[in-house]
């Protein structure tokens, strides 16, 4: 077998070990003589692994007694809905900070539900290429809650420090970068990830939300989309996922094997430092449009001369046996997504490559 | 490995060969050189999956042009509320079929939403035994929509013919019985199923709909729980399960080298035949509480002479490599539950046992 490199932006690569471990198991789960698959979403079996994959992302991101971790489904699009239904209440407003395509989205489902105004927007001269100061936000003292989106798969900004927003609950779509360091979860109030960019395959979707919170949701919504709900029942409210949280069970222990959130923090700043170290090197050639201080870690964005040289580029990477490196469509351009799972050692072989063509194309 | 003999109600066993298939696809799908997993749901390899598996499904079940398949997720219980958040208009009236616990979930969402009401409740003595009768229907003339439960998993019953309800929609829950057998599908205007009791794993949803009913939903319902808006976007508005998916695609695929919805008919009534046959031989010993016309080929519920007797069965089965045999907490006794997946050896050795288990302990 030939495993290509998948710089896809998700859902995205996983790490091999974890695959491997997938498969190892997947015709007699821990000697059940049954898939995992198979097994009830209430039996030993899975129970163990559901409560594993809870403790080990309570144990990787150091998640406070305050906050209760939820698996649920319908990707961070789901939960541009379900948080305005839960946490905007009549005669309230909230506010979102724009900063990409996915918080535009987020806010077009909050303004379905009731008010919601833009407390920042990034956008200027039609793009995206940095995330707002904390000075440029312009918040509401009323806010229901402040939305906002840590990193920006399509634009290929990220925030690094983020927003201070007093007493206001935070709200913060993480789907492309929950895990990739320690994080202060007490700060928030409610993080929410699509699993399929750092955390596993599409199918699941992590929820940290500050119990405090979760007690004021509204209770006129159906049963299904109550966060206070789902948590009564440990997340097995209805059948729930099972098999992609036992993925994502297995690649949080990946992570732990490697040396948790931090360990992910060095390997991912060693990646971010070589691709964006070589695009500024060569700058000539390949230019970043993202500012610096907001560029991402996760997804590198970036252009070449032409549109001719782009198309060559991506062509000749498949030929090397690099894939997904095409920029979303909106944007054009060139676009590496190296979550937590890209290896280091990949990056490498992408700057190799990089640079011879470079040279032969200048 | 030694294969148990799965009878979960589900999550429930799935053909080996599907099983199979997903090993030896884990690693490598077909020779791309990464798991389906990892593939974007935009790319070329998964598209084809999603395709095949809306295809199969409509081939199967010979969906007609005035329905649309849809993936979604959330399970029966996110179609709960969906189905009258889309369709229960304002000063409208839903009626609900109540038949056991699922339809029961279903009308306490469909009340969260406006008014619902009871067109019949097959309940008596405490107990579901059995499914109403087309006579017994009260049915509203105005009704927004008639929503039934086709199998009822717990209690053991199913409908063997289907309620007519003139001009009124017909909205079913078929989540533990579709393709089953083949279905007029043009009698109804909305189908859903959980998959992961004949059709997959947890995490997905299939919902058939009629294109005249879903261009009626309602409009000021978040975008994402819009079957109207799922629909226009061939089930990929959002990253969807891409891996439940893909093993339903295996299922159905399996289903069509078996000889289709008919082949699956005769295998179920085979193995329905067999064990109704013989706990109604056995009748001082085993007792099935359902009416004979509305016991469920899917789910078959039954009573031993005493409590103790019935833990001693369940034990015996586990000592035989037979799991999952206990019936619902909320009825106890024994329940064998046997989708499309299960193998009818599986029920001759099952009935096997039964006459010996009853032969030493009359």
């Amino acid at each position: 077998m030939s495993r290509v490199i998948n710089f896809s932006a998700g859902p995205a690569t996983l790490p091999l070990p974890v695959l491997e471990r997938v498969k190892s198991e997947l015709l007699d789960f821990e000697g059940t003589g049954m898939s995992l698959m198979e097994h009830s979403h209430r039996g030993a079996a899975y129970s163990a692994v559901h409560a594993e994959a809870k403790s080990l992302l309570t144990e990787l991101l150091n998640i406070p007694d305050t906050h209760e971790v939820l698996f649920m489904q319908g990707g961070a699009s789901g939960q541009f809905a379900l948080v305005p239904m839960n946490f905007l209440h009549q005669g309230q407003s909230a506010d979102y900070v724009i900063t990409g395509t996915w918080s535009e989205k987020a806010l077009i489902e909050a303004r379905i539900q009731g008010d919601a105004r833009e407390a920042a927007n990034a956008k200027n001269d039609g793009a995206f290429t940095r995330v707002p100061t904390n000075e440029e936000l312009e918040l509401d003292p009323k806010a229901a809650f402040v939305h906002f989106t840590s990193n920006n798969t399509v634009a290929g900004t990220q925030f690094h420090s983020f927003p201070e927003v007093g007493d206001r609950p935070l709200v913060c779509d993480m789907s492309s970068d929950l895990l990739w360091r320690p994080i202060d979860v007490s700060k928030f109030d409610l993080i929410y990830a699509g699993a399929q960019k750092n955390l596993g395959p599409a199918g699941v979707t992590i929820v940290i939300i500050r119990k405090d919170l979760m007690a004021t949701g509204r209770e006129d919504i159906a049963k299904i989309f109550r966060y206070s709900v789902i948590a009564g029942k440990d997340s097995l409210y209805n059948t729930g996922p099972t098999f992609p949280i036992y993925v994502v069970r297995n690649v949080l222990s990946w992570v732990k094997d490697q040396g948790g959130a931090a360990a992910m923090e060095a390997r991912n700043r060693q990646k971010s430092e070589m691709l964006y170290g070589l695009i500024d090197a060569k700058s000539s050639f390949y230019r970043s449009p993202i500012e610096k201080a907001s560029r991402s870690v996760m997804n590198v964005v970036f252009r070449l001369p032409t549109e001719e040289l782009e198309k060559s580029f991506i062509s000749s990477c498949a030929d090397a046996g690099m894939v997904g490196v095409k920029g979303h469509r909106s944007v054009g351009g060139i676009r590496i997504s190296m979550y937590n799972a890209m290896e280091p050692s990949n990056i490498e072989k992408l700057a190799d490559f990089m640079t011879d063509f470079c040279a032969q194309n200048s």
